[in-house]
């Protein structure tokens, strides 16, 4: 099934827009977890036990996987493995490079850590998307406007048309996405801006990080998101869900900040 | 000691810009090879025993090595222990994201993999790049100008002051580098860029990819790579130096090609 059918379907039949997202730390999980044989899986394990059935879709970033070494490859491609069939699996790992090397990184990501979809990184081209986009089935998100201060010194530069950087971007993943495998990723800090974005595509998936702990504001980010169906933003929530319990009940926790997440991002587009 | 100083060290001792790019792929190494316990390792090992005092620099791309999912992870961390410790090792990784990713990448960069400088994607910013910039020993090599067609799609965009993005990035490094361990990528492609942005940042490292396979002119690159030293120009060569030998004699053929290269480099800088 395309990545695109799988995150649609996993919205409707979970009624969620929240992505989660599984940025592990060893020094935030619950203590009683490090004596187990693989922490890190064990604690994503009991996230994901404790919320699939209120997600649209997860998260992990490798970088914090990457952190811990072999061991923590180990562990992302155990998790991965772990999530239930019915919701996709974005790897967070912002890749791009010349051809050769964008294949590689494409087969690494596909076929060794088998994620359902990826984030890219723009700034090397069409050239350095294009091996992603190779795999029809899945979904490639293209960074555009992040939520981090850093996204000014560059994302918004304008150019001779008054034309900023991000807006640039993302008329050219528009244009292209020949085979309908591509989304966005906009930071929710600047709710205008996603607006804008919205109007440019219309139908892809966005990828909207920075609600919760980096402050964006949730309401306008779901309002400004959706597309005309409703769907297609995928409201991402990491430490605010994952390390929302600290002791042995923290699974309950962690579903609890989930689903009063997922229900307010509905009430925000109408749907109880 | 800091990268830097390793870096013009190599360079002064073996009298060499060269810089070899480790981008293993099983298909192409000699078939003999496949029969040992860690092909991409012999390989590697015999590349490095091979070429060792012809280079200033080793640049294994990740990517590579990544395609081919923990064991070729762990193969490495071998090959990059097994540099001698006079010679610095690039790991071409693009990397980049909001701070607490980049931390984290930062990380696995220089503490899992123990690369002693890496690449760094531009595009999120100044606080995507600190991470990197506060291992003050090690280097960072911002991506400025790539050698890829896709270069064409954002870095050249001009903005309100005719400016093409590749140079504000470049100006932006140069005001950001407070540890003075920045460097910059700039392909080969184009002669007259690269001599625009050494203007600019007059003593920072270049890692110029793009020579051999990617076509880009050798004589040109050198000439407006150096800084007033002659130094601080880091010419890669990957797939023509490493499979310039198909069979068992291989790793002579690869010295050959490596000190033919090195050679020409160094007419080109006048140092005979």
């Amino acid at each position: 099934m395309r990545f695109i059918e799988k995150l649609d379907n996993a919205c409707r039949i979970n009624k969620s827009l929240l992505c989660v997202g599984l940025d592990i730390d060893l020094a935030k999980i619950p203590p009683h977890l490090l004596n187990s044989d693989d922490p890190i899986f064990t604690f994503n394990k009991a996230i994901i036990d404790a919320t699939n059935d209120l997600v649209c879709a997860y998260k992990p970033n490798i970088a914090f996987f990457e952190r811990y070494g072999i061991y923590g490859l180990e562990s992302l491609i155990r998790t991965i493995e772990y999530v239930p069939k019915n919701i996709p699996v974005i790897l967070d790992a912002k890749r791009g490079d010349i051809g050769t090397s964008s294949m590689a990184y494409a087969k690494a990501v596909f076929e060794v850590y088998k994620a359902d979809a990826v984030t890219v990184n723009p700034y090397m081209g069409q050239d350095s998307i294009e091996p992603f986009m190779e795999y029809q089935e899945k979904g490639i998100f293209v960074l555009a406007l992040t939520s981090n201060v850093g996204s000014l010194d560059f994302q918004a530069l304008k150019n001779q048309e008054s034309e900023p950087l991000y807006i640039s971007v993302v008329k050219k993943a528009v244009e292209w996405d020949q085979y309908k495998n591509l989304g966005l990723v906009v930071g929710a800090t600047n709710a205008q801006h996603l607006k804008d974005i919205r109007k440019i595509a219309p139908d892809m998936p966005i990828l909207i990080p920075g609600i919760g702990t980096q402050g964006g504001n949730l309401e306008a980010s779901v309002k400004n998101g959706v597309n005309p169906d409703n769907l297609r933003a995928i409201i991402n929530a990491s430490r605010s869900i994952i390390y929302a319990g600290k002791d042995q009940g923290f699974a309950k926790d962690c579903r609890d900040a989930a689903q009063k997440l997922r229900d307010e991002i509905n009430r925000h587009r109408k749907i109880l």
